[in-house]
């Protein structure tokens, strides 16, 4: 009879969270044992057990993630960056005068210095370049054809093979304890959210990013499309996260976790809401199997953020000792 | 043994969706049997039938949902205008200066042909003057207390008395149906947000609305705030419907459901995905239970939607002849 019980709730479990119910079996099973496991667990443990002094009731359960650094590498330069430097060479065929028009003419002859040289405004140009003047749809179908075929220059394998297993373990150990998981990036909304359903367990409506305008167009009679536009409606970091969150969410979350300067506010708001919270840092200190990096990145500068976190304790992962 | 498994499931259906449970019993228990039932009955069983031609999975079953006129009645003024009015009032104490401003005075006189003389300007001044200046949560407050406290101008009961039963069977049978429920409304993101889960079932991340521009404010040391700023950010409505669908939940709708003209292009935009779609419309026709409007209404005009709808053969809703 407890056997059936048990199978009852198996396939309830299942159809809700899907995979996630293996989370339940070996959770966290890519974090050694120390103070961060340690902590998480703690948190998880105190908010969810019900009739307890710390316990939020799971509607409230609302799990933020920084996406780049997070949850997958950032160096050596963003991926969305590769993405559309790739994305030039693709469309270079269809504009002639990219050749000898800059940033494109660097982006085309491999001459980063070039492209650095031109700055922020050229890092734009190439941006907008490549992610408007299409349909939604269309850009999508970009993003998944993008994943699906490059690689990254130093480990030569897809970029998707990029995300930590421990954060997915985390993703996965919450939801099973009725934690609802979003990612609030720095990102594009519109480049994340065609892949992070399968890789993440997130569903689009649970990623808050940065964004371009987008205009509803009637393309043909009752066949209306959404265009992607040359221009930035948001951009989600810094405090712009805590907004976004607002925006998106519309409740403070109780747990956060980023990696850089750009995840500060997020974590700040974050620790300002009632009640027990958890705040967490992931430090980039394996140059074996990722990157090291903190106070001088060129990005994912994690300085103020560090200082912030030591003061007021919050949890700092040490990439190198608590990922097995 | 089967009890058991019943009782087991019932259970495990409870933790997940609350009262939706019900919703198996005896849905929609307050349509009539009629062309808009029937309509919504097969739209759901061909589209949650596992190996059917028309089967959808759970992720992609997207409902969306206009509140004003749709979930709940819309006259003699959307009622987020009537807070406001109120608000004035309330406020009038710290502002001396608006017994001889307009378009405050008119407010405070009771003299709404001066309020409509100043005009779509006076309005958002109105709105501007209550929604903001204050913090994200206080605002909220504001928001709980006036409804606890409120009532309609005809009826003379708490508003919240004015959302449709019928609509919420229809929220709850979707979802006991795997179906993610959305509300895309006009109306201000933060007036719905505080009482949307309570009322719906709806939770304040599934709210997509209107918005003022948000600040991250560190008001006291590790003590941030979010301020609501007198300048708007996104207008809901028309156009914007889809476009706010795409940026809040970034999936194509394939059941929606609207009441006027500022919800034709979300149909459109739902009626544009490859499959099987619900479009549907609120017809206001019942002058006793509510209010009987359409062609020339103020507020919440049918018009040119109902023109489409009855060309593409959606579903129309009379009220009075559907509604119990």
């Amino acid at each position: 009879m407890r056997r059936r019980l048990l199978l009852a709730l198996a396939i309830a479990g299942w159809a809700v969270a899907g995979s996630d119910a293996l989370a339940q079996i070996n959770p966290l099973a890519s974090w050694n044992d120390g103070a961060a496991k340690k902590a998480i667990v703690d948190f998880v443990q105190r908010t969810t057990t019900d009739g307890g002094a710390d316990f939020v009731p799971p509607p409230e359960r609302i799990a933020v993630f920084d996406n780049d650094g997070t949850l997958w590498t950032e160096q050596p330069v963003y991926f969305q960056f590769a993405f559309a430097l790739d994305r030039v060479k693709q469309l270079a065929p269809q504009h002639p005068e990219w050749q000898s028009r800059e940033p494109f003419k660097s982006v085309l002859t491999g001459n980063m210095a070039g492209l650095v040289a031109s700055s922020e405004k050229g890092v734009l140009e190439v941006i907008a370049a490549t992610h408007s003047g299409m349909t939604t749809a269309e850009f999508a179908r970009t993003v998944t054809d993008w994943m699906a075929n490059a690689g990254h220059p130093r480990f030569k394998r897809p970029y998707l093979d990029f995300v930590y297993q421990p954060m997915i373990e985390l993703l996965a150990y919450l939801r099973s304890h009725g934690f609802k998981t979003f990612i609030v990036s720095g990102g594009g909304v519109a480049f994340m959210r065609p892949w992070t359903e399968k890789v993440y367990g997130i569903p689009p409506e649970q990623v808050v990013g940065s964004s371009d305008v987008v205009k509803f167009v009637m393309q043909q009679p009752d066949k209306p499309v959404l265009m992607k536009e040359a221009k930035v409606e948001f951009i989600d970091d810094g405090p712009g996260k805590p907004v976004g969150i607002n925006r998106f969410i519309g409740r403070q979350p109780i747990f956060a976790f980023g990696n850089s300067d750009g995840d500060q506010q997020m974590l700040e708001w974050t620790a300002a809401g009632g009640g027990l919270r958890f705040m967490g840092l992931v430090h980039h200190t394996d140059a074996v199997r990722e990157y090291a990096y903190d106070r001088q990145s060129h990005i994912g500068k994690l300085d103020k953020a560090w200082d912030e976190a030591v003061r007021r304790k919050w949890t700092v992962v040490d990439m190198k000792a608590d990922w097995r």
